[in-house]
């Protein structure tokens, strides 16, 4: 089994994250519960800075928070250095609720609201990266009235067709973001935007897709953007001083998942950046990436109770876990796999296959169809590693169950980063129409 | 265009529900809304319980909580004389916080914790469905201490593949969901629940999917479990007298969508138990169904804002919206299709092919791939029928995009039942671990 970051088996035979006993978070903040090794996220940002200080000259690492947006984990990425990027009001909103500098936020999304919009000029975020040409009419619009000048950034589809999911494959021509380097729309796009005075045409972004195994199509990208930058310059005589290559490095969630190391990855694609523009003669670029995943997704652990084991005779044995598709959609989602480890019966070996299903009424609520592991009783605490990453962020009440509490710990220590919700969090938006009049009070019973 | 209910396009080619046009609805309320047509829930709870007292001496209807699980709702349905099931503590709090009448509550789930089942005795709700042999010994365990007897029935699989997707067909042998008639497995559990003296059981309970269109399965289903009745009868010498048939009748979501209308179902299945019960001479059981989807599906419209429009030349036009998978993430999940209108230009012909994307930042946030519509601009209003079922219910933050507001609207009159989600929501549980030590605090603008 392949753990990342401090997260082991320990002398007791239990999983450890962060020197904590998983047993004793389990038992301390109850389950399902989602762990995060925060020397692992540190780590993992620290390879992508480190990677780049040795290959690269000008560069910016942005965290893709849409993978797991919340306070704390903003927090951290902004004390190892990195900046982040956002994808709607909310996010931005819990940025400045973290008190992230403003100017370190990109605001990306395919469809921001006018109070979006303004919501991040007011906020002085550092770049806001435009989609499509409908929005960018419409923020120089809204920035004509003010005083300051705002950076921006142009999204591309660079048409390359990556190795993902079709559902996390966004760098085709026929996509919803962005727009196309084929047919001049980009080209069009740039000039327009060089024509505002009070928009600041930075440089362009393409992001090719999530949970992609190897830089082949990075490196094919970040030339393809390059020789676009180089017909900018012959256009209009501007060289632009960033490219963005986005996000998109995958991670390991089952044994088949062989993603390249992030340092691997920064090499080939600053090799790929700084060859093309040798090749156009233009000045190398800042250069910026946005991991998401390969930040979070591996530092996180989910841990769930097992309940009722069920064997149907000659087909499977089915153990359900007390969460599911409500804090982690990627199964029914995406047919996403991955492994489990019987966190208090860690060192044991796996004799037996398993069902993991959730506990959610719907027979699609299935977390992991074949799980290999040691004997399991109700009671055992099933971990579910590489669950830092769209787990959370995607979690929804299903069934009005509770969202996990999420914990991060390091060096023996845990602190809960987001709090458990309760029943009573689930009806607090709930209201009855004034117009039925009453029905007599009944007394909640818990 | 198939509408239901109260759902009509009106004088001034607007789209209306309850007497209440979108298109203010929209203005005082903002998007994305979702819309319930309140008589049309309170006319599909009437259709019920007239086709029952038509066909069939006793019975009961149960809203099936989990297709939208709102105190209003719950508040609605037992105005109307049903009762309901819940699937979990935090449905069953979501009941009693709207005063719902315990006795009148069944509570189902293939994993109940022992805390939800405590609640539940505590709450004294009128029937455990218990799903498997696990589930039994542990409630028979906590039944012990208190003086009170509990009405439980037992979930049975009778082994009927529906013509559903694989996510919500349920009835099959191989499924989570409990005891399989096949194999001796369902006879054992009730003979062992027969033992248990503070458990009365009280009849057996099937379900065998979701969005199924005609009732030759339901009949089929209802046949063995009167067969199985009859087999009980005859190993134990008691006749049970209840029958739980679950939910399962579909709606029409798209033209192609046909379901089996209300009245027919309920004839066709109590036909079906009627002719089984005389040819295995048993008396007729109190036949209870646990309609979700067909009681609320299609009262509700969700509303979305038209943003950016993007034409990919001989590909597709994109029109993007504020929403899509965070609160409806059935097209993601089960490629579930819909059709679209044009709220505000109701009454105009369709003149263009439209591909519908939501608001997330992932490629398969597509609401609607081919969307026949008249020419859509930006600020068109998007209303999406059949929104009623399993989208609010499974919304997420996903992208931190705030949930939206829920109406119900009947008579002209509109009232919140669901207020919507603020930025300052999103963040209520975060927290930034206290070991970190402060940062120099800025000041949130908006």
């Amino acid at each position: 089994m392949n753990l990342s970051g401090t997260i082991c088996i320990n002398g007791q035979g239990h999983l450890e994250i962060g020197k904590c006993d998983v047993v004793e978070l389990a038992k301390t903040y109850g389950t399902p519960l989602y762990v995060l090794d925060e020397d692992g996220i540190r780590q993992k940002c620290r390879e992508y800075l480190d990677a780049f200080r040795s290959y690269y000259p000008r560069y910016k690492v942005l965290y893709a928070g849409k993978a797991f947006s919340t306070m704390a984990i903003f927090r951290l990425v902004e004390q190892e250095g990195l900046g982040i990027d956002v994808v709607s009001g909310g996010e931005l909103y819990t940025a400045l609720a973290a008190n992230f500098s403003p100017k370190n936020i990109y605001f990306h999304g395919n469809n921001k609201s006018m109070e979006e919009l303004n919501f991040a000029l007011s906020a002085g975020v550092g770049q806001i990266v435009v989609d499509n040409p409908y929005e960018l009419e419409t923020l120089a619009q809204l920035v004509e009235g003010r005083k300051k000048r705002v950076d921006i950034l142009l999204r591309l589809t660079p048409g390359i067709e990556t190795h993902t999911h079709h559902y996390i494959q966004t760098g085709q021509l026929d996509s919803k973001f962005g727009i196309s380097l084929a047919g001049g729309a980009a080209l069009a796009a740039v000039k327009q935007a060089l024509k505002y005075r009070r928009l600041k045409l930075r440089g362009i972004h393409c992001h090719i897709g999530s949970q992609v195994h190897n830089s082949e199509s990075f490196a094919l990208a970040a030339r393809r953007m390059v020789e676009f930058l180089a017909q900018i310059r012959e256009e209009t005589g501007r060289q632009l001083p960033e490219l963005n290559l986005g996000g998109g490095l995958g991670i390991a969630y089952a044994k088949e998942d062989n993603p390249e190391p992030i340092a691997l990855y920064i090499r080939r694609i600053t090799e790929a950046v700084k060859a093309a523009c040798s090749e156009e003669d233009i000045n190398l670029p800042t250069l910026v990436v946005e991991p998401g995943r390969s930040l979070v997704g591996e530092a996180g652990v989910a841990i769930y109770r097992v309940g009722a084991i069920k064997e149907i005779e000659g087909i499977r044995i089915y153990v359900s876990v007390d969460g599911g598709m409500a804090d982690n959609p990627r199964p029914a989602l995406y047919d996403a796999k991955y492994k489990a480890i019987l966190a208090n019966k860690a060192a044991r070996s796996p004799v037996q296959k398993y069902t993991i299903a959730g506990k959610c009424c719907e027979s699609g609520d299935i977390l992991i169809k074949d799980a290999h592991l040691p004997p399991v009783e109700a009671g055992d605490l099933i971990a579910v590693p590489s669950s830092g990453a769209y787990q959370y962020a995607m979690a929804s009440n299903y069934n009005r169950l509770p969202r996990p509490a999420v914990v991060m710990a390091s060096q023996g220590r845990a602190e809960v980063i987001i709090r458990r919700e309760t029943y009573n969090d689930l009806v607090r938006y709930d209201r009855i129409p004034s117009s039925w009049g009453e029905k007599e009070s009944l007394s909640l019973v818990m």
